[in-house]
């Protein structure tokens, strides 16, 4: 099944870390990939995690404004064929690809050369039937939502960022 | 600071889970009661948060419809003595209340009688302001809403049950 958390709330990668523990508790194979954030932004939940049994990759090269389109490209293409990889083995129970659905709609770089969700959707429908697939990120589109079998919204109601507080660790990162 | 995962979408509890790891991962220590819950009630992520350190209470006493009233108000009562225990007690980083908004609306039980959010945000100006309280639950209330600092909607935008599958090992439990 294909789960989607989208939406611009709190909520989305840290369910999908929720969905990666109940999954551990059942000795299920989970697999995360994460785009956008780099192996340098330090995360409390990553280094438990891999403990933990989960295979984490983090595909992302750092601030992206540091970076050349032509390197956040190639960082993106380099993610997407592990995804493709990851989705084809067979080998997992769950896998997450956090921050994908953002892909879709940066504006800093055009994705849409390369990959789209409907060359995403055309591999989620060779993934082997008992693996679980958790799509995250702001803003999906109606053919994602169509294809996925459950979709939240996470909406922001209130942060406590429009008070003027920063990011907190261990709550955002 | 008050964070309140909040809808009728799958992510308020697995969220909360998330946020443990996070916090655990930064040495934080992390406290969560779950409402209504029942320790028969097995699901994937209690025994491994348990080895992982967090201290966890399931106060529920299982299926609601198989108890009398009177089980349901003495249960929710020794919750909520505990609750204040713990969220006074000076001990934790983080503390999850779990499902304790779907208290304050429970329509078979009255628990307005000896517990409503004004209460519970008496206790919670009393918290030492190093820590976090998250609560998760359907329909929270304004006054909650007005209260916390950050508020995420979990909103169903579609979710599999609808199509007649059943909760799932290692994602609903």
């Amino acid at each position: 099944m294909v789960l989607i958390f989208t939406g611009n709330g709190k909520g989305k990668t840290t369910a999908a870390i929720g969905l990666c523990i109940r999954a551990l508790g059942w000795q299920k194979k989970v697999c995360m990939i994460q785009f956008l954030k780099s192996p340098d932004f330090k995360s409390g939940e990553i280094d438990l995690l891999k403990k933990m049994g989960v295979e984490l990759y983090q595909t992302g090269i750092g601030f992206s404004w540091k970076k050349t389109p032509q390197q956040q490209i190639e960082s993106i293409k380099y993610a997407w064929e592990l995804c493709r990889k990851v989705l084809l083995c067979e080998k997992y129970d769950i896998i997450i690809l956090d921050e994908i659905i953002n892909i879709f709609c940066m504006r800093t770089i055009s994705v849409a050369n390369f990959l789209n969700e409907k060359d995403l959707i055309a591999v989620l429908q060779k993934v082997k039937n008992t693996t679980d697939v958790v799509l995250t990120g702001r803003n999906a589109s109606q053919i994602l939502i169509d294809y996925a079998d459950l979709v939240t919204d996470m909406k922001e109601i209130k942060h406590y960022y429009k008070k003027g507080i920063k990011a907190k660790k261990g709550l955002e990162y």
